[in-house]
């Protein structure tokens, strides 16, 4: 009873495991295809890319770090002044003010508290929403979906197409935008605000797309909602408080996590995607035998010591 | 500069509104659609259907109440016996148990702590993961989606299906379904979880699938994750106590609220579809024409008094 009260519901191989060393099996439990641990355990070095210092961003909350990989290809203007901004500890005292369910979790600085913005433009001119999609690498995809025309994946993040030529990073959850105003391009990366919810993908092509959260997403998604207008906090006291913003490469060794992520263009992310279109785990009667792009794991990993 | 702060980022009508009442505007401004609130405020009364008493629940937290709308359109056995363990008072001092980031949060009773099950059977022998869709009102949408051939809603929850006589409930988020143990026909209704990240697809066919979230929300995707596997939580402390769940009609008159959803198969929901598909809001310089049925809002609101 207490096995069937811990596993019940979506029982993963982790609980049939922990119910297979407490029960007397009555009957040979079918063969077991590989966990999605097993195939990332079991894949070559050469399938695996470090994240690179300066794409990679540490927030510190007072509930531990939020580590984020920029990606310079479909909005290099905006990132370049993110990374200003870490480069200035911009956001040094800033908050995460705004967290609307189902939506966005978005953070900066707070009424009446300018800061130094270091080599960071006041204003970027292009709108970087998206862009042509030649000279990008794409692992695409055999799954319709309901926003774009293509999708799958680049260097490590989504990516959608429109099948005329034109590229952009959609709105899974963990990716990261840029908040704006009304009015394009009043968006200048100081406020940022990450998909905690079903994709919104309403958003795609009307944001300019910096990042995503390849760990400690669950300090940013399991906060207290804004009962506020958007979700924002109503009172200064709700607000969690960032320590600070820094690129690894601004943070000493002692101090990084170094994290590899799984290729995108490789043999095992392709058996991750397949092993997620078709779960063949004795659980599923009905495996799918298709998968949106948003709910294909990218996989992050600290590197393995030798 | 305060409104910008607090207005940056997928800025809605609220906010935009907010602008024009602090700020000279410089130009006029075009012309905006009818929000999704306006749409809702001239709908005519009989677009909206009372919530059944019967079929509603009240999940009560320590920080509020949590209301569920129950559908028996797609596993009517497994609601059931969901609403014979409710009359039984089946989840007095129960407790959320496992918050899995971007998938579920479940709750259930304890272990060693059995409870009078009332009418509830042990065991339900159908599966009821699909069923016939005839006899089943549909109101389709134009729009593809990675998983089934058709997608839209019925009788006020989202429906798919394979285009061949079969339908199911599919798991976007706020859908409940009911946990069970790798064997099929395991699950009781006594151990529920919510969708609270990107909708798991994947699950639709595998799950008896009872009902959604209507209110309340919040209070179950805003937790923290466990830290055990699944996200269960590792010492009870962690757990979110659940005082009771009843049924709205062994609630005193004077205890319920009275909501109402608006009906999915009325002009004003087709209206709310519309203006989701396409963003007319000056905010939207690429408006997408698609939605998936996850991000389509099922309206809810407290009947208006008369």
């Amino acid at each position: 009873m207490r096995v069937q009260t811990m596993c019940a519901a979506l029982v993963l191989a982790a609980c049939a495991n922990a119910a297979a060393q407490t029960a007397v099996a009555p009957h040979p439990q079918p063969a077991q295809p590989p966990s999605l641990a097993e195939i990332l355990e079991h894949s070559p070095a050469s399938d695996w890319r470090p994240l690179d210092p300066d794409s990679t961003l540490y927030m510190e909350l007072p509930t531990g770090r939020v580590v984020i990989e920029l990606s310079s290809d479909f909005s290099p203007e905006h990132v370049a002044n993110v990374r200003a901004l870490a480069r200035a500890h911009y956001w040094d005292g800033a908050a995460i003010t705004r967290v609307q369910d189902n939506y966005v979790t978005q953070w900066g600085r707070v009424e009446g508290s300018p800061h130094d913005r270091g080599a960071a433009r006041a204003n970027i001119a292009a709108p970087e929403y998206d862009r042509p999609d030649r000279d990008l690498p794409f692992t695409r995809l055999p799954d319709p979906d309901s926003y774009a025309r293509q999708t799958g994946f680049t260097n490590g993040f989504w990516a959608a197409r429109d099948g005329a030529g034109k590229t952009w990073m959609p709105h899974c959850y963990g990716a990261i935008g840029v908040g704006r105003d009304n009015p394009p391009n009043t968006g200048d990366g100081s406020e940022l605000y990450v998909v905690i919810g079903q994709a919104p993908r309403h958003l795609d092509r009307n944001l300019a797309m910096v990042g995503r959260v390849v760990q400690g997403m669950d300090l940013l998604s399991g906060l207290k909602r804004g009962t506020g207008a958007l979700g924002f906090y109503e009172t200064p006291a709700e607000r969690t408080p960032i320590n600070s913003i820094r690129l690894a490469s601004d943070v000493p060794e002692a101090q990084r996590v170094n994290l590899e992520a799984l290729r995108t263009d490789s043999a095992t992310f392709q058996a991750v995607i397949e092993s997620r279109r078709f779960r063949r785990e004795s659980f599923f009667v009905n495996p799918t035998g298709h998968i949106n792009m948003c709910n294909v794991p990218l996989p992050v990993r600290v590197m393995p010591t030798h």
